[in-house]
């Protein structure tokens, strides 16, 4: 038996008011943000729902409405009341889904996306512009101009603010492109320059995060995604996002999901070089992902890479172990072959005995990489509606 | 430019009552512990000083505080005030050092470490008990013998309980040990033997995320642990545990933190026996670091090892951007040419430009890992001081 050595008590002096740390702020908790976020999950639903579900007092749920109403960020719709029962009759609440409106924006090697958005991410109109090596003034010259025509073509619609979702390393607090390696982008300041250009609040964020965060809001696997989840995006570059309790982890200067080790092995680079090398030219892996449904030597392609991914998939589920694991990869969102290759490879490594029900193909590679940026602003606002409405009131 | 197809609109029908999720219970901020922690975290400080740090009215500390003193938690130390000023005098609170224990339990693959702990984390007394492929009935009988003794030794310490921290996938709600693969322990339950062979209320965990929660409360980094934190442990087994947003993540069944990937190539297993190739007899990593002071071969096989392992931490860099992320390894931790060759290693994959700062050593390596056992309990003590006193009375 070895016997331990104790520990040594340590100088006892009194902690004294000027040795205190400095105060952090308390956290806000906003109760309207609550009730929002009711609205989004449930509307259209009585104002008597609401309180249950958001925790709150009937008259407290009275006021948030009032203020969400008079913010047009919600509406009354008596058409969806149901048949008439005993007492005043409730008028159901559901978001002003014909009247908001936000911007989201991807920045892609080949070209660029913008599209407007209603407040349950859904495309209401949008566009791509192909560009080569594009710089940032002509990036940024491009989103005003769409911005523009979206916003003529949509009067009717008060647009929240621009969310620009750009692969690689983002910096979303500074609103900088930190690192981009294919666009070449190094410390890229691109939130000033296209607020300034559109003259709406804008927010630039990771697209994995982004997409992330609209998974969380309006994905299939949203309650789940609200919990613990990882995104994996596999494209021209490589990333990983990651939520725990519902929250979508940043770490200082947004520098976490950074997956060097596995962008060499799987990004799209490589394999548009080697379908480049079987003869087929392709602008993006979308395109590619096209051709393969009728070129097995194609689909073998993307069928090898997903082995890889997998082995990728099955080190973040140990790792993280989170509820849901969505993967952004056009032959596992479109290819069943693909997709089985790489639940094969996972249940060979021993991990899940069942993943299909954990690694999920990505609820938005049928939309549009857009809803990537308009994740990144709506979940702004669903956060805390008081401030994103405050800065599109200041900045229009 | 290539038109987006928008989106579908979902059909209206308003939420019943009836279509609402169950309602999940209010998380109850405990000031009674923001409390304790303040008093932990600057102790002695008077309770003017209390109430600034955790944000609270003076009237508010002064109950809490009396609730404190009444459960034997804290004590007034009228030693420890400073000079006379105007006014009534303050007499400064400090946590009941002398008077309160906790158990800390480390299974490991060639001994059981049992020790007692104050509130401090650090060692009063404890032991090591060597052992050979134990069954679970030897462990926890061995454990509840050197409880009793430990308890008849200090009579004036109330017991508050018994953490066991054990390596591999341990599901610390269920209390068992899911797979010890080194061990051969495979759905063994722990807490609920230890708890009825010790008479004290306890808690089983993984010996990583225990380490990290002791990081978190005592340990030399503690401010940016509980910020965001990842620990890597590497012994007969290897596994990672990390901290965002300041808590601990465990995962269904605490099931994340599992690095299988590196389980074989970095495992005390393989190391001891590549010693053994050299003729060189070890019972565990810990006796093999003493022995690599003076032996340049052994030394070189930690170092070997570390440029792996540097590989590793630069994967856990990339994918979680930590504050700090601490390493338990006997050669990181005790041998400078071990420490240097892994930072090199790391330096040499590009992510962090001095990682000297953020890769760190344990702050437990000199202690004993019945530190990680002792974090389980005391962190169950500062995250809710009541909740663990009551327990501990109703089961002694």
């Amino acid at each position: 038996m070895v016997r331990l050595a104790p520990g040594q008590p340590r100088p006892s002096t009194t902690t004294r008011r000027a040795d205190l740390p400095a105060q952090r702020p308390a956290l806000r908790g906003d109760s309207s943000a609550a009730v929002l976020r009711a609205v989004l999950d449930h509307g259209p639903i009585a104002r008597s729902n609401l309180a249950r579900l958001a925790g709150l007092s009937a008259a407290s749920v009275s006021n948030l409405a009032a203020g969400l109403l008079e913010r047009g960020l919600v509406r009354e719709v008596p058409e969806a009341a149901g048949p008439p029962g005993f007492g005043r009759p409730h008028v159901p609440l559901d978001l002003e889904i014909d009247r908001l409106g936000a911007i989201g924006v991807h920045v892609a090697v080949s070209h660029v996306t913008v599209a407007l958005l209603d407040p349950r991410g859904r495309i209401v109109e949008g566009c791509e512009l192909p560009h080569e090596g594009p710089s940032p003034a002509q990036v940024t010259a491009g989103i005003a101009e769409q911005v523009a025509r979206l916003r003529a073509a949509h009067p009717e619609r008060q647009v929240l603010g621009v969310g620009v979702a750009v692969g690689g390393w983002v910096d979303a607090e500074a609103g900088v492109v930190v690192d981009h390696p294919v666009l070449g982008w190094h410390d890229v300041p691109l939130q000033a320059p296209v607020a300034a250009a559109t003259g709406l609040a804008t927010f630039v964020e990771g697209h994995s995060r982004g997409l992330l965060r609209a998974e969380q809001l309006f994905g299939r696997h949203a309650e789940r995604a609200r919990r613990s989840a990882v995104h994996l995006f596999v494209g021209n570059v490589v990333d990983v996002a990651f939520s725990l309790d519902g929250r979508v982890h940043e770490g200082p200067r947004s520098a976490s999901g950074r997956v060097g080790w596995l962008q060499d092995a799987v990004s799209g680079q490589g394999l548009l070089a080697r379908a480049a090398a079987l003869g087929v030219a392709a602008r993006h892996e979308g395109e590619l992902r096209v051709l393969a449904e009728d070129d097995d030597r194609l689909l073998e392609l993307f069928t090898e890479r997903s082995r890889e991914i997998g082995r990728a998939v099955a080190t973040l589920v140990d790792l993280f172990d989170p509820e849901v694991l969505m993967v952004f990869e056009p032959g596992f969102c479109w290819l069943p072959t693909v997709r089985e290759a790489l639940l094969a490879e996972l249940a060979g490594l021993g991990g899940l005995a069942d993943a299909t029900d954990v690694v999920v193909p990505s609820s938005f590679a049928a939309a549009s990489l857009a809803v990537a940026g308009g994740g990144i602003v709506l979940d702004r606002l669903y956060a805390d509606p008081t401030s994103v409405t405050r800065v599109a009131a200041t900045s229009t």
